[in-house]
């Protein structure tokens, strides 16, 4: 990690960046994937299948009695893990819940609004060495309690052409049971307009490669909606004088070990805090499976003293982090000045990880910048909010020349005719 | 308007096909506009204006003077509607704001949300004939609600080198005093990328042509937030035995004057029903100033019979309107089975008119069938509900073991370290 003390301001705009992707030119490779998948349906999904995993697929479903056999090759232990977090997921969730409540904005005008779920959405769910079981709860939870009536799952199989029985285990815990053993930008394309097998659907959700990220940006641009721009996952840390080094330390490498470009960002006020956390950091780092990739994360990283708190908060709203850990005793007096953040960690024992998991908040999160205008997934993200209004004679008398006078102003005189007719009837 | 009776169900998906765009090939030339206003910054929108807008500008700013001036070039009459609109918009959007409430998931595990607005968002009105007024208080009012704190205005000039001073006006009385006079889509890349004179902005809102559609899903993809995707409006009636012919003839050609590609559909149980619209709207569209462009948006259109009401409501789902009309006096009824709808008018005398202009709900709406992914604007689209946690040592106690199993099951070490070093100190 490079230190820095107390840097001027117009460097900030510097120290915010991302690591810069190497561009990969993805665009023409993914729009073919696309345009293979819309023109041949499953058949090009098999072929895709064998061509980027090296699986020869029999079928796209994954058949009910697979997923039946799943559970018992899940130890009780992590399923009962699962169980703890599946409910403190849905508690948070189900309290997001909106209540429809009637405004009568005039006397005779009732106007509200009406959460729907989606009807159809889909859910990606990366491979790779480890099953992300986690990512289901995280989107399949909210996507239940929303009443989407379509809920399927896309994941790819793995070199032994399976899906690992804890995504199978976790996906018919919360009720999931359509599972396609499809990946990558092949998989996003086949949600996006549907094949023989895998039906359409109307939002797609889930982290993914950068064939899956471009898969998403493109298929967004066609009208299908998604949950977010993806980047590299980032934490940010504001460390007073009453954290714990070990702590700190500890954080920052859960969010470093998770890629080679990952960000980790550590502030305070006092290089005293900085000097004992990177020194917990240099012994911890050794025990780590992943150290190789956490070291790679951490060359991207920075420490940063400034002189105040203040500068510490004001440059962490500037970098809008995905997770900001507020390592203090004091954490709760510095949330009004938390503008960007994707998600909020108070005080010395709100580690990252519990929300990666099981406290109950959502770790679908805007990365790179993105929360200055994104939220994380939520139960908003799984529903329409459809604005209904009931006018009563009495309540067209009220605002009908209001709405004459504005649609003259703008030259739709229709829009006005429609008012004049009913008022004078 | 072509009238269908009782369409087989396998016809349904080409019956709600909206208008196909001409695909104008903009994607080079708004790529270049883009690019000419990032490099160029002020210089490219004085250069832009010059040749889209045949206005040589001495300056983008509208000063204060112009500003302050506007209010006495507006009638009284129109100043009073557009306040009594004003403060039913508000009234439905300040309904809107959250309460955070804290969620113990656990003992000793907090969680909660708190909705922040936007710092800086970017509102787009377009120019044409008429000042689209209304529209700023659509996406004026939600904004300045949820607490945006730099909120801008970017509109084009008329040929005369002004902008209407209802726009000047009506932006001022809801406190938006930063108005640039540029248009199109150098205004999308100046509000994306920041020039010299106008501010970058995180979200972009707001209507426009197909170069500022293209812009914003261009300005989109390369991560700077927008309301939603854009296209033609359109309205959707059900009309049953108990509506009144005139007033849904009317509501259809008060969409059918927005422009020649919209679209408008009438559905009923009953044929007389239809037959009886189509007289009256036949009669109507005689006397309209814009007959020649609700003629041709007729053209687009369709009036279709089912047997049931529940068909109506089927294809109306199907088809997920924009605006949605129950023209009925039983229309109550049949809120549970709408799905699919932007803004849900309800009743005889609840006109799109009046959502458009003074009821209190929101006009900016998903169209082309978005509805069934999209929500309308609202006070939702101008703030991030930031997700914050505090875990008591108690807390982490209850839920550590569960994410120290879940961690090792996704094989994420530091992840599951952050919590073991945390329980045994």
């Amino acid at each position: 990690m490079k230190v820095y003390n107390n840097p001027q301001r117009t460097t900030w705009t510097g120290l915010t960046k991302r690591v810069r992707l190497t561009k990969v030119s993805l665009d023409e490779k993914v729009r073919e994937i696309l345009a293979q998948v819309k023109r041949e349906g499953d058949q090009a999904l098999f072929t895709f299948t064998k061509k980027f995993d090296a699986v020869d697929l029999d079928q796209l479903k994954v058949p009910a009695s697979t997923i039946a056999a799943a559970s018992a090759l899940v130890e009780t232990g992590l399923k009962e893990a699962i169980e703890l977090a599946k409910q403190n997921i849905e508690k948070f969730h189900a309290a997001q819940k909106e209540q429809p409540a009637i405004i009568e904005t005039t006397t005779g005008v009732s106007c509200w609004r009406k959460s729907v779920g989606i009807e159809k959405v889909g859910l990606y769910i990366p491979g790779g060495s480890a099953p992300l079981f986690s990512t289901i709860l995280m989107l399949g939870i909210p996507a239940k309690l929303a009443g989407c009536k379509e809920i399927i799952l896309c994941t790819p199989p793995n070199r032994s052409g399976v899906i690992h029985p804890a995504i199978l285990y976790t996906a018919q815990l919360i009720g999931i049971t359509e599972i396609y053993q499809v990946g990558g930008a092949q998989a996003i394309a086949a949600m996006a307009y549907g094949t023989e097998t895998i039906p359409q659907v109307y939002k797609i959700f889930g982290p993914g490669n950068q064939f899956v990220t471009k898969a998403k940006e493109l298929v967004q641009s066609e009208g299908i909606a998604i949950d977010m721009p993806a980047g590299p996952s980032e934490v940010l840390v504001i460390a007073d004088e009453t954290s714990q080094a070990a702590f700190v330390a500890a954080d920052l490498l859960s969010q470093a070990e998770h890629g080679t470009d990952s960000q980790v960002i550590l502030l305070s006020n006092q290089m005293a805090v900085i000097d004992a956390v990177l020194a917990a950091l240099a012994v911890q780092i050794e025990s780590l499976p992943r150290k190789a990739i956490a070291q790679a994360a951490l060359k991207n990283s920075r420490a940063i003293c400034f002189e105040e708190l203040e500068d510490c908060l004001a440059f962490s709203n500037e970098y809008a982090p995905e997770h900001l850990i507020v390592a203090s005793e004091n954490a709760e007096d510095y949330v009004n000045q938390i503008v960007n953040a994707g998600s909020v960690f108070l005080g010395n024992y709100s580690c990252e990880s519990a929300g990666d998991y099981a406290s109950g908040t959502n770790h679908t999160l805007p990365t790179n910048g993105h929360a200055k205008a994104y939220s994380g997934v939520s139960l908003d993200s799984f529903v329409r909010k459809i604005t209904f209004q009931k006018i009563t004679p009495t309540g067209l008398q009220q605002i009908g020349p209001a709405i004459e006078e504005m649609a003259a102003a703008e030259e739709l005189w229709a829009h006005k005719q429609a008012v004049t007719l009913r008022l004078k009837s």
